[in-house]
Order: structure tokens, then C-alpha cells, then sequence
């Protein structure tokens, strides 16, 4: 992978080219060089995966479970301490259950083989969820074109484009990408698997502070999927929303609770509400991983709360790095299982199994 | 002034400190250097002025109406033409009311004499509002203090504190500060009003991307003026306001319609959702010279766009600097002539005269 980047990425990056595991070690992609440098990190023990995930090397709730069982799979095949590994690793990062599940489900038998099976399901989960959120975008690009047949009979009747659908401008927060998941995205596969539709015009990319993860990966990975795609402060999308010029809000997860509260990105709650207020569609992309059996409500999800320096070094700062959306302003959380509605108590499917 | 300040600010800066004339410049602090610099910019023509206005070297609406109305007195003094620099100094930026109204205050009589009456009366107006937006401060801190007697009282009853006040959690976004106006501020100045009246315990500062206003400007005041203060992301004003850490939401303006509909900072208008969302007082606070009677509603106002790389030059940007906010989300506008409420208008007085 070349050091010093320039330009635009020609092609979406691989899912090995975001993490894989060596023979001696799990390379990452760092994510916080991007977009500016692709340069990979080399972790050679459990400890530095862990140290890669707390500082924000490779990020993303599927990523970060992905990472942490290839750290237990190069554990393992040393002979070292599984176990402490395992804690080590689960306490990396408190918020994302997919890195507790993928720790789970990789201690009865932590080998490379599994570690891969379960970074190929996660990207494979990836691509259905996107065909699933394709046809829930499908639906709303109708709505728009009714919306706007509507508007255009109060002046005329014109039935000519009377089934066709109108494509979306799509509004994202964070980065639910291929870089957050391995490969292929939850919240940028389906608006991936919807623009291979002719469902997508445009995606407002909300550059998401203090760490740009929005700006900086979520651009960086449409530029290379050829989606048109803008940039705007996190602020500007109650603006967007008042101008009608958002159809849709999709988002990752990083910890869906029983009842459908949905933990993720600082700023994902805040969206939530404005997309109720102008009754704009807000869709949840993630696969059954992110689902936490043990979280009866958004209560039960701890919230990590990052350095304040990472806001301003120069005055106090308080840095909650997640938020947690209430089932009721959720339209529907999509999994690789199909489009689940509310109420989700009982629409959610089961948490997801060994590979 | 001193060059490359460092530590904290020991006292608020002065008027003069801020923009003033001499006899041969227009000097204003560079407010894009703060809080690391505080370093002055002499501007020795209008063109100077005005370039120092769409630079947002100064800024804030009334700020920048002072400093037009400054440069437009220089004008005269030298025998130049005072038509034309109206003409350059009203083109400097057009949300911002306050500009086009003191320079119609100063064009029958473009004197020095005039141009600092205005500053003064701007910065005594500000003074009025803090007393009037005190008042408003300290019936929210009744009504927190009912609150937490009524949760008190369902387990036990407590009446000792039965009159006692609660001190106000107050969030504010972008610079409402003396930077802003010229001197004591506008949403800071009722802060800092309702602050010494010990209504006041902590002020949540948005950060105010792109350009941090809020981060650089708000907390380098509130430091000065010791008032508690914590700066946060934008996209978390949503989780504070959910985990019932905001009293009131305090914010300036930049052009207020006749109907109450309010121009201000980008991300305004989402905070005033929010809040209504959360049942929080969403109150600004502004001089007369804000209000447009030339605009009956919010869609008369001209939204300024900026460039994008102000956000990211990487990748595509839009940077819309302000929106607006319905009157039907704002609980109270204050001026220096009172407390005004829905409906605005009827009750919106008519805007500032001649000093």
C-alpha cells in the first residue's frame, strides 16, 4: 500500500486492505492518516491490536471485532494466554458490542481460520444488508417522485413519469463504510447497493466532530465508489433538512439495545429528532453483531467518554463519543436478515451465530 | 495589545480593545487569531475595512456594523467618496442586518462623533439585554428548582428550599460575545448578567464549526470573565440536552424578520428543534439594530454561503454560514427594550434610531 497518498483511490479498498492477519502479525489500515495516507499498521501482539483500537487506528463496530479476533487468532497459534488476551482486547473500547461478540464467539476455538470466517460473514452480511436497504430506498425514491408529481398536478397533470422513481439525497453521519466494517459498509453499502439502483442523486456527508471520521473516510470512500457526494459541518443538516433537500437519513450502529434504542455516533440522536421534525425517513444499517441480547433498553449501553483534548487542548472540553437514538424515531433498523419496523421487541431478529 | 498571548485573558477585553477609530486606521483584534493571538489589524481604507468584515477578521452582526459605520467615518474625514464606501462596506457580507442598518444610521453625518455614539449605544443596548435576559434567566432557575423539588417531593417532602433558585445549565452556539458587538455581548452578555446574579452554574459552549467561533471566541471570553464553561462538539447538544444537562439555550442573532423568524450562526436552527423537542426555553438575544423591518418573514433574509474549504478542501463542501429559525421555536427574543413573545409580531418594538 503506497505511503503518501495523493490524488483519488481509483477503487474501493479491499476488505484485506483494510485488516488482515499475517503470519506474525494483524495489519490495519490507519484510519487516521486518511485520506491524506494510506499507511498500515503492524500490531504483533494482542496488546497492540487493543492499543490500535483505543486510539482509533481502525475504528467501526463490525472492524473493531474483526481486528480484536484476528488478535485472539495470532494469540493463539503463539501459544499465549488466550483468556488475558480476551480481556485485554474487550476492554479496548466500551460502546460497539460486535467486539465483545466477535471475542465470544472466537474463544471456544481462536484460530486464523475462524478469525477470517468471521471477517468474510461480517462483509457478506455487508452486501445483503445493502441489497435490503436498496429496496427500503426503492420505496422512498417513489415517495419523492409522488411528492413531486403531487406538487407539479397542482400546477399541471402530468402523467408521464407517472411510475418512475426520483432519486434520493441521502444524508450520513459518520463513517458506516467499508472502513468501519472490513469491507463493503452498512450505512455506505446500502447507499452503495442503491446507487448501483439508480436510487442515489447525492449523499450529504456530515463531517461528524472531533474526528472528522465523515469528512476524512466517508468522502474518501464515495470519491473511490464514484457516488456524488458534499461535505457539510454537522450543523448544517437541520438547514439542509428545512430546505427539503434531504430525503432520507441513513446511519451504522455501533450497539442496538432489545427494544431498538440504537447507540452510535455523537451526533446520531441529535439527527434523529430533526428527521422526525420534517418527517424525512431515518434508517438504521447493521448486521445482527450490533445487536446486544443483554441490553433490554439504550439504558443498559455504556457510553464512552473520549479525551476532551481531542475537541480543543486550550479550555475545558467534554467529549461523549456516542449517543443513543430511542426506538421511536427509528423508521426501520435494516440487518442482513431483511428490514425490521417498530415495534422492535419483536421484529429484530436473533443476534448473530458462529460462522 | 500584546503579540503571541499566552495563559488566560485576567479581565473581558474593552470596547476599544475590540474595533476602534484612530486617525489615520479603522483597528480591530483579528479575531481569527484568537484565542492563541491577540494581534490587531489596522485598516487604513473602507476597502481595508471591508476586506477585514468579509475575512470575518472582525465579526459578529453588530461588531460589524460598528466597525462599517468606523470606516465610513474615515472616509469622510479624508474627503473621499462616502457613497462608494457605503456601497463597498454594505457588500462586505449580507446576512448580517446590522451593517446595511449603521451605515444608513451614519450617511447623513459620516463624523467620528457619530460612528462612536453608535458603538456606545450598541454596547449599552447589550447591557439592557442582560438585565432583561437575566430576568428571564432567573424564572427558568424557579422553574428548574420546581422541578427538582417536584422530583424531591415524590419521595419526600422537603420544604426548606421551597423559594430557592437552581442555577441554570445554559448552552449557547457561535460568539454572541463582546467580540461580537463591541463590547459585553449579546447572548454572553446575558450570560454574564444573569451570571452575577448567581443564576448561572455552567455553560455548555458549542464549538460552532466550521470555524469554531464557539471553541476560539465564546470560552476565551467566559475564561476571562470567569464563568464555569465546557466546550463541546455541535453534535452533542442533542445527548446534553437528553441526559437533562441544558436549562436554556441562549444564542445571538444576525437578522431578526417581523414575524419573530431569526437568522443566526449555522446549526442554530437545529438547537432551536432540539430544544422545543426537549421542552427547553430556546431564547435570543439581540439589539434593535437586528431587527429588519424590510423582511416580513424569515424567507426574506439572504443566507450567506461561504466556501467550502473552509469545512474541507479535500473533498466537495457546502458551507451554508447561517439559517433561520421559525418564530414558532423561539420561546422569547430579548432587545434592550424588554422580554418579547410570541406572537413577535405585535410584540417586537420597533428598530433602534439614531443615537
Amino acid at each position: 500500500m503506497g505511503r503518501g497518498h495523493v490524488g483519488s483511490r481509483a477503487a474501493p479498498l479491499s476488505p484485506e486492505q483494510i485488516v488482515r492477519l499475517e503470519d506474525d502479525a494483524v495489519v490495519v489500515l490507519d484510519q487516521r492518516l486518511l485520506p491524506e495516507h494510506e499507511i498500515e499498521r503492524r500490531c504483533v501482539s494482542a496488546a497492540e491490536v487493543a492499543d490500535a483500537i483505543a486510539t482509533l487506528a481502525v475504528r467501526g463496530a463490525p472492524a473493531i471485532g474483526i481486528a480484536a479476533a484476528y488478535g485472539l487468532a495470532l494469540t493463539a497459534t503463539r501459544g499465549e494466554d488466550v483468556e488475558a488476551a480476551h480481556a485485554i482486547l474487550a476492554a479496548s473500547r466500551p460502546t460497539a458490542v460486535n467486539l465483545r461478540w466477535a471475542l465470544d464467539e472466537m474463544l471456544p476455538a481462536p484460530t486464523p481460520e475462524r478469525a477470517r470466517a468471521i471477517h468474510e460473514a461480517e462483509v457478506e452480511r455487508c452486501r445483503r444488508m445493502g441489497e435490503h436497504a436498496a429496496g427500503l430506498c426503492a420505496e422512498a425514491a417513489r415517495a419523492r417522485a409522488r411528492a413531486a408529481r403531487a406538487a407539479r398536478a397542482a400546477r399541471a397533470a402530468r402523467a408521464a413519469r407517472a411510475r418512475q422513481a426520483s432519486p434520493l439525497r441521502v444524508l450520513t453521519h459518520c463513517n458506516a463504510g467499508g472502513l468501519a466494517t472490513g469491507g463493503y459498509g452498512s450505512a455506505v453499502g446500502a447507499i452503495r447497493s442503491a446507487f448501483e439502483q439508480g436510487l442515489v442523486e447525492r449523499v450529504w456527508v456530515d463531517e461528524t466532530r472531533p474526528l472528522l471520521q465523515g469528512a476524512r473516510l466517508t468522502a474518501y470512500e464515495l470519491e473511490a465508489l464514484g457516488i456524488p457526494h458534499t461535505v457539510v459541518v454537522d450543523g448544517a443538516a437541520a438547514f439542509l433538512m428545512a430546505t427539503g433537500e434531504v430525503d432520507i437519513v441513513i446511519t451504522g450502529a455501533d450497539r442496538i439495545a432489545r427494544n431498538g434504542d440504537t447507540a452510535n455516533k455523537i451526533g446520531t440522536y441529535g439527527l434523529a429528532v430533526l428527521a422526525a421534525h420534517h418527517e424525512i425517513p431515518f434508517v438504521v444499517v447493521a448486521p445482527t453483531s450490533t445487536l446486544d441480547p443483554a441490553a433490554a433498553t439504550g439504558a443498559q449501553i455504556p457510553i464512552e467518554e473520549r479525551d476532551g483534548a481531542e475537541i480543543t487542548a486550550r479550555f475545558p472540553a467534554r467529549n461523549p463519543a456516542f449517543d443513543v437514538t430511542p426506538a421511536a424515531l427509528i423508521t426501520a433498523i435494516v440487518t442482513e436478515r431483511g428490514v425490521h419496523r417498530t415495534p422492535f421487541a419483536s421484529s429484530l431478529p436473533a443476534p448473530a451465530g458462529a460462522p
